[in-house]
């Protein structure tokens, strides 16, 4: 049993390693060869804590496995991040268990690793702004992985305590992009492309805000009751997701489904455009909206490439299990 | 994070080391103070493989965590037991790993444990002799817990398949107790108690063949359609579960439940009888039936009580994660 500690993470896996391994299992989940299985999420009365299994099989990479942990809102007064996540992975022609591996770091890639594949499969070519609704700890992957796949020439963001925006200016500065803190009105008529990316349970961009043509990649919704765009944005966009069955209870689709505004089929699995069997944009006018709910699938495919990483580079910890 | 591997299992822990893990757990989800989690179980396709995780949390122990693991058909050809299993167990307080353990003795231990717990409590004190339905690789456990929990003068057995019974035979030789194979009307006519561990899809035994006053616990049906006794014998029994909620869906009473002729209201949870809130066995005619479905707090609880012995003897294996 391969052993891969959090703390050698980062130094194994690329952004570009993450998008491979999500880019791929996307498109086996529209291909109907992987699937994600129940999700299990417990409040378990103790520390406030919210305790569960996100799980799926990759019958194209022998994929198998979870991602088991959760949130611990205490964790920070001891110096620990509040989310905590361990994934497990198994061989999927004899169910031992392969390996152990630490989930943090990857649940943070993964989740960047999706909003930039929407950006390569649905954005606009000629994009040329981006906009970063949110400044949390997420929201730094997301941008960073965001400017690794498109050349955006400026950044624009906005987040409720506006001088958290301060260490999205240090990531564009990093890489040469100029940034700027507006308000929701300017971000949404010069972005081209907007990444929320909040704990929100309220809309906070609104359809009349945006321009024809933007592509948004909607990443902090993946409860029930969470929001980030007005249900009335989500109607007027060409919706993709995921997953569907996780976008329209738990992701920000949920609501304009509820009220009526979407319909369940008219949402689009993000692998079947990877696949080439579904378009993707079809107009320079076209809104197009990527539902990013987060599956087990996606846990478990950067976690297996961290593996192949620690093999390779010999730094795996086999232990005799 | 603490591993501890399969090999290691069989000199950690003792038959009473399970005995007392899996009735404190018992007795803690009578109090309310312990839950399961549902049940995850995938058939894969592929390898013919049934995959999935049981799991809860504890609060008076703490112990919280999952069972992961399945069944692959194919794995004796390879020189592996079919059903795999991994335990994890994390820190109730943080959320981190805390132990990696193996799983597949322990799920046989935890079994074992569950019957012989149902024997102290609902046998009748004076039980003689132990009937054995089933001589597959885990009747060999259900009959060491069996024989060390109760002073048995005798045991029989059937199975299916008669030529396996002698492997019980050997397990009763060694505790210097005489067996006899016999067919299923004298097994019900002499048994006082009777465990049955088979993976039936049809009744064994009939209500008209036991006696008033035997003990049974009804140990292998664990899925949707098995089936080991009567509907007519649940029903004519005093019912209890190791979880009331499995016992109705996948375990033995769920055809008595489905034919109108149990409540589920009726069904006890043994841990109440643990606890003391309920008296257990009424009278010496009384007929008691123990519906051991397995539950993923068992694992949780052996597993745990594995951890500690581990650390006792300084052979933890403590990787920095």
């Amino acid at each position: 049993m391969i052993i891969v500690p959090e703390r050698s993470i980062a130094g194994l896996l690329s952004a570009a390693d993450c998008f491979a391994a999500v880019e791929q299992v996307f498109a086996s989940m529209a291909r109907k060869s992987a699937y994600n299985f129940p999700v299990i999420r417990e409040a378990i009365g103790h520390a406030g804590a919210l305790y569960g299994f996100k799980s799926g099989f990759d019958r194209e990479s022998l994929t198998l496995g979870l991602k088991s942990g959760g949130f611990w809102p205490s964790n920070m007064t001891k110096g620990l991040t509040n989310h905590q996540s361990t994934v497990l992975l198994f061989d999927a022609d004899t169910g031992q268990c392969r390996a152990v591996i630490g989930g943090n770091l990857l649940t943070a890639l993964r989740t960047a690793a999706a909003s930039a594949i929407s950006i390569k499969y649905l954005a606009r070519d000629d994009a040329k702004v981006l906009g970063m609704i949110g400044a949390g700890h997420q929201a730094a992957f997301q941008l960073r992985a965001a400017l690794d796949q498109h050349p955006f020439e400026r950044v624009v963001g906005w987040n409720l305590h506006a001088e958290m925006l301060g260490s999205l200016g240090e990531i564009a500065a990093e890489r040469g992009v100029p940034f700027e803190a507006v308000d929701l009105d300017r971000l949404g008529a010069e972005a081209d492309v907007i990444i929320t990316i909040t704990s929100s349970f309220a809309p906070i961009l609104k359809a009349a805000q945006i321009k024809p043509g933007t592509h948004l990649a909607c990443m902090g919704s993946d409860t029930k009751g969470k929001q980030e765009v007005e249900a009335k944005l989500v109607s007027a966009a060409t919706v993709f997701a995921d997953e569907v069955a996780q976008s329209v209870t738990i992701g920000e689709a949920q609501h304009a489904v509820a009220q009526g505004l979407l319909a369940e089929v008219a949402i689009i699995e993000i692998g079947a455009v990877i696949n080439g069997t579904h378009p993707g944009r079809s107009s320079a006018e076209q809104i197009t909206l990527f539902d990013g709910t987060g599956v087990g699938l996606q846990d478990l495919a950067v976690a297996s490439a961290a593996v192949e990483r620690a093999v390779e580079a010999g730094i795996a910890f086999d232990v005799d299990f």
